[in-house]
């Protein structure tokens, strides 16, 4: 019988429940409080078999999450877990993966290795912001892509025949996972600047969005600045509607009003953050993926 | 050359510079700043030679400073350095030094593991809550108490023939060490609960406190709660005043107030956390003696 314990950073709890209930596992829900100082406290209640899978989502406040994160793997140890899976559906910090500029940490290989070493064998995420950072990872590594799934969880909310459209070209993988699910076509958008007038357009690559229900797919909504932008120009000429997916809706700062303001009617993502208590956003269960991951790999052990 | 890295922490700027000047090192200041989703960015502008010394002390928000100097030790080994010692002059999360109920973590191992394996490959601090605890960490370790120096710096400040008092039997350690720079007698407090009218109070086991000044040492200043009701208690039995000295001053909430309430007159703590706004509190630079450390080890090597 294995055990998945929810974390606490907030997310956590809901996505272990889907998980345990997906597995058929035993679920341990954390103690956790937060001592006058500022340092975070967390227990594991209950004695542990050898085989643990941890869900602790990298939500915001990330720093603590992360630690909480640490301190559960020595809390896990000392109840008797001998093999350490972290599910960490959002991964925060995947986006400095690499060294833009001289003198900078390629900040999530650093939090990777903080989780090797604090006794994590394995780690699977949620749509890493590029599936290449997981070779940072010193254990195995496993990122979901989550769009197909979401695409036949949503097939009857979404518009008869949408086009699937890309916010840039290095995100085209993920708008043809979820058209092709869908069955519908799929492009990605590019920029233009009239050179006369300065003004700027926003269109499909190929297609043409005109009169068409558009999904704009992507791995993030963070301040939801690009996407509102997208959008607002796509509504302006002439699309019909303007929906997006997501793996993580993090929305930072007023980014659903911004949404909401760009003409954005609906924003659907993945159980990965907590949910936003607002109507713009409905969120898809992604927990059974990683049942399904846990299974296979541990069919071929 | 060495260099000394000042990190961003709360606090960790001047404690830095300090110990740039006693080593006569090199001194870098990292570029900072929080993403707009909470995440943290630091730079390291300039190239480092081998030895490095990153101070970044542990400063709420605790669980940020500490994801900070992980960033800090990958940005250091992109710029050159090899040998990286970590001076945390408050080493936070260092009182969940064991488990005290089952499936705690051991807090304070788990931070020292991340360090180690960051690649700080040594950790100074200032007066950890207990010396033991620096076997958790795979490295070299070392604990610098302040009190001796702390005396040093203050004699002419503190009052002619005080009593210098341990809030308990456990930190009676630190009170000698004060007392003995200063020349003066030392002693612990013990609780006394009256078996009829239940009333406590608080005295010196041995000395008398009455008509005395008072000096209260202990290794930090949290919430106050203790360090208040000993001082008030001892000022109700006639000390004539108290005045507090502590390695770190946490002062989390309205601790401030608490002491000044209770009649504590001055709080004396070393510059381990950055400066409250508050006539009550002065620091003390104790950076020195990390430079005394670091001249004495590689004297040695």
């Amino acid at each position: 019988m294995r055990t998945v314990i929810a974390g606490p950073s907030p997310g956590s709890r809901r996505f272990a429940e889907s998980l345990a209930a997906t597995m058929g596992a035993r679920l341990v829900v954390v103690e956790h409080k937060v001592f006058p100082d500022g340092e975070r406290y967390v227990r594991i209640p209950d004695p542990l078999e050898s085989e643990v899978v941890i869900v602790q989502t990298l939500s915001p406040p990330q720093d603590s999450s992360i630690i909480e994160a640490l301190l559960l793997a020595d809390a896990a140890e000392g109840q008797g877990a001998e093999s350490l899976t972290l599910t960490a559906p959002y991964m925060a910090y995947s986006r400095q993966d690499r060294r833009f500029l001289p003198g900078e940490p390629v900040s999530i290989a650093a939090i990777m290795k903080a989780f090797a070493s604090a006794g994590y064998t394995r780690l699977i995420t949620i749509e890493i912001h590029k599936e290449e950072t997981l070779r940072y990872y010193p254990g195995e590594a496993f990122s979901l892509s989550p769009y197909r799934y979401m695409a036949e969880r949503l097939r009857d909310k979404l518009p008869p025949n949408p086009i699937v459209l890309a916010p840039d070209l290095g995100a085209l993988r993920r708008a043809r996972e979820m058209a092709e699910a869908l069955g519908v076509e799929y492009d990605y958008l590019v920029k233009h600047r009239d050179r006369v007038t300065g003004e700027i357009t926003i269109e499909p690559k190929e297609l043409d969005a005109a009169g068409r229900d558009v999904i704009i797919v992507d791995d993030i909504i963070s301040t939801g600045g690009t996407i509102a932008r997208a959008a607002s120009l796509l509504l302006a000429n002439g699309a019909r509607s303007v929906i997006v997916v997501v793996a993580h809706a993090l929305l930072a700062g007023n980014a659903v009003e911004k949404l909401e303001r760009a003409g954005v009617q609906k924003v659907y993502a993945a159980n990965t953050l907590p949910p936003k208590g607002s109507g713009l956003v409905e969120y898809v269960d992604v927990a059974p993926l990683v049942g399904d991951l846990l299974a296979r790999v541990n069919a071929e052990a």
